[in-house]
């Protein structure tokens, strides 16, 4: 165990901050992607950290930054553990900054519609703070109950509002934050500025790497006064795809629009699903003449385009279901190896990259799915988020077969014009893809804002930016 | 003349493209910033830079970078100089990069709703030809007519319909630049990512300091199928102010929102005007069913909060004279200076910003009148845009004047907790204000930023970044 920066942290943080043995150790390995729980199934387990560190205070992380640094002891931001892209994986010398011990709530500010937390907030009690008083983050990660507010700004998280209420950049407020330099920065003092590049982005996605979040100020908004379901069957994908383009197109903009390819409207909908029909469905919130209008709307638009009513109970069953996080090890036991990529594109490609994904991770062996449902919606554009499961006939192919269904769906939808990382982030598993959204220079520039701001090169080694 | 630098210009791109002599290098010492004027017209005038360049190709504008870096010579980006904070000032050792030759109309993409542009493209013109295949930008400042979309994205601008369609970073889709380094990239390849930082955020409000901005491509909208006015008197700024913030928290976004206080209301319109209120209307867009629905919802919040209808023909004026753009000569000729300033904040800040500024501005000898009107409106907050004129006794004082009323305006702004800087940018007027925005560690941060990407430190120097 690398014994010095544990004794100096020791010193500067009291020893019930400093956590060297025991089963939180154990419990901080790793995040929730699923190839470390099948190392770690495998008996390829990653190793434990030197120490967990759980500071209070946005002082006693600026101790731990400033002891990391002057030590080049690898420093690894822990916010809740439910990130599925391999963004934490301790190591022996490494010092894991939990941040879940930093979880008060600042500040609600009715009249400004603001709430300020500590980063290590749970999201499901941020929200349930808000909402007693009427309120609404409007920020839904599946993961809400699991995940960190400052989770959220460090992967440049979406909800399942998004398509109306916007991904986390558009709900955030400011940033607190403390720089590699130890520096303490609180950037976003106003409801829109011009004043210089948006400094919040360096941070926004920059997944421990830039800096730890220490607090996290979002804008709010009033729980609607009407909500509304609706749900429509599309002959096709590509149907149901084009649909959604002219709703969204044609100035609407309801918080949820989903559409389940055929294999995930029967196997999540199934008393509902209707034969080789895609089901697409939506939820309206607002005040009450918008919602009035936008149903109306949007119907007109849908049936114009060919698709038919189909019953509206699969939006309340979504609604119960959708903050379910599964586990992996029952899935692992029985041989199978599954994930979910989400990548976005351009609506003129994205019924292309639906096809071709889905038909090359099929030709993997061992595969048994390969499926897609669509969730957050943009007037250029929208996401898929595919499934994947396989068996491989041996146990011991199970993360090959993993890597080269993520190298296929990641190459193609790269090789048809997508973008490769619409929600999840880079962490490790799409680390090695980047330069397919960024390009070689952007590559290069994110190396660089790199150099500047970590010299030393400490802030979670080995996640999101390419070796140079 | 640094002869070195401008024959290595002419040897590379053709003399064609370098001008040494004539009107050109007269007009491009500066931009719209009513400062400079003030200097030209008391005899105090910007020297001309050593050349201006008129690159038409991203190669060629790499290849004014690369000369420019490597013989530390300052290189001055120009897109169409509407700027009015003074972002562009040339030195007689300057290469002055004018982008107004790179105009071009490179693609109108009418399934994903994208147009692509070179940046030096006008404005209006570039809404223009969106508009001919029924297509809109929905992004019109004041200067539409003589602003460039590169000029757009350097600054961080705003348009006039910003409530409902956002600021320009909001409506940018994809941006390419030169970055100091000669490196060409082009940031933004999908619909949403989360691949690391948005890096087209170094380049949004770098007013030329990180890099040369080549090319954009902006998310369009179909033009609406409705569009309806309404106006409202309101007895006091603040209760004007508070009725707009019930109506975008109550979840309605009519794009334009704008409220005049007394004076502006009697200046602006005059035969609508009525006694000592304030004046509010709306633009509302969008399909025709929402629009019934903002209407009417708008309508009852205003009512409730004390509100009287107007007439609505004020909106109708405003549309017609929107993109005036105030020629300085005609005033600074009667001893006249005069600018706008534009800042925001929180809700519950800006009446006492209101008060406290236009109160203030109001003492400094010679001024005539300080006012102003809000025009962009979120959940969080809104901006006021100040107008303060001013007619020292002394000539001579001018200058110090006009310094001494934009210090108050900041100086009040910052200390009642606004933010400096709504849409106009920083250039040389707020620089040294900066850091009442980004705070002395994001003031580090910027600085930082400026060092790892412009060693040299040749882009624009002067501009926007604090000196270390």
């Amino acid at each position: 165990m690398p014994t010095a920066i544990v004794n100096e942290l020791v010193s500067v943080l009291g020893s019930e901050r400093v956590v060297t043995s025991g089963d939180l150790l154990e419990q901080r390995r790793h995040d929730y992607w699923v190839r470390s729980h099948l190392d770690d199934h495998q008996g390829r387990p990653a190793p434990r950290p030197a120490c967990v560190v759980r500071p209070v205070s946005v002082e006693e992380v600026v101790a731990v930054v400033n002891a990391c640094r002057r030590r080049g002891a690898p420093l690894i931001p822990f916010g809740l553990g439910s990130g599925v892209c391999g963004g934490v994986i301790a190591r022996e010398d490494a010092v894991l900054l939990d941040m879940s011990a930093m979880n008060r709530v600042r500040a609600i500010d009715e009249t400004n519609l603001l709430a300020e937390f500590d980063a290590g907030k749970n999201g499901l009690e941020a929200e349930k703070v808000v909402a007693m008083r009427g309120l609404t983050i409007g920020h839904w990660p599946q993961s809400i109950a699991v995940s960190s507010v400052g989770g959220w700004i460090a992967t440049r998280a979406s909800g399942q509002f998004s398509t109306a209420y916007g991904n986390i950049e558009d709900i955030v407020y400011s940033i607190e934050a403390v720089l590699p330099n130890g520096e303490v920065v609180r950037l976003g003092r106003a409801p829109r500025a011009a004043a210089g590049p948006d400094l919040r982005h360096l941070l926004l996605g920059s997944e421990g790497t830039l800096g730890v979040i220490t607090g996290v100020t979002l804008s709010l908004r009033w729980a609607p006064e009407r909500s509304a379901h609706s749900a429509y069957y599309a002959k096709t994908m590509a149907a149901g795809l084009d649909a959604q383009r002219r709703i969204v197109q044609g100035g609407w903009s309801p918080p949820v629009m989903r559409q389940y390819d055929t294999v995930e409207a029967t196997r999540n909908f199934a008393e509902s699903a209707r034969g080789e029909d895609s089901l697409l469905f939506m939820v309206h919130e607002g005040p009450s003449g918008r919602v009035e209008a936008e149903v109306s709307g949007v119907d007109a638009i849908v049936r114009k385009a060919g698709l038919e009513p189909a019953p509206v109970e699969v939006v309340r069953k979504w609604l119960d279901a959708r903050n379910h996080v599964p586990t992996w090890e029952s899935f692992l036991k029985n041989g199978i190896i599954l994930d979910t990529i989400e990548i976005s594109a351009a609506w003129d490609k994205i019924s292309g990259i639906y096809d071709a994904v889905t038909a090359s991770v099929k030709q993997v062996p061992g595969v048994l799915a390969a499926t897609a449902h669509s969730s957050h919606v943009y007037r250029s554009g929208v996401n898929l988020y595919f499934t994947f499961a396989a068996r491989p006939e041996r146990r011991e192919d199970m993360a090959a077969t993993y890597d080269e269904c993520w190298r296929r769906v990641i190459e193609t939808t790269a090789a048809h014009g997508g973008g490769i990382a619409h929600h999840h982030g880079i962490g490790r598993v799409r680390r090695n893809y980047l330069h397919h959204d960024l390009g070689p220079g952007g590559v290069a520039l994110l190396q660089t804002l790199k150099r500047a701001l970590d010299p030393v090169g400490f802030m979670n080694p080995g996640v999101l930016i390419p070796d140079a």
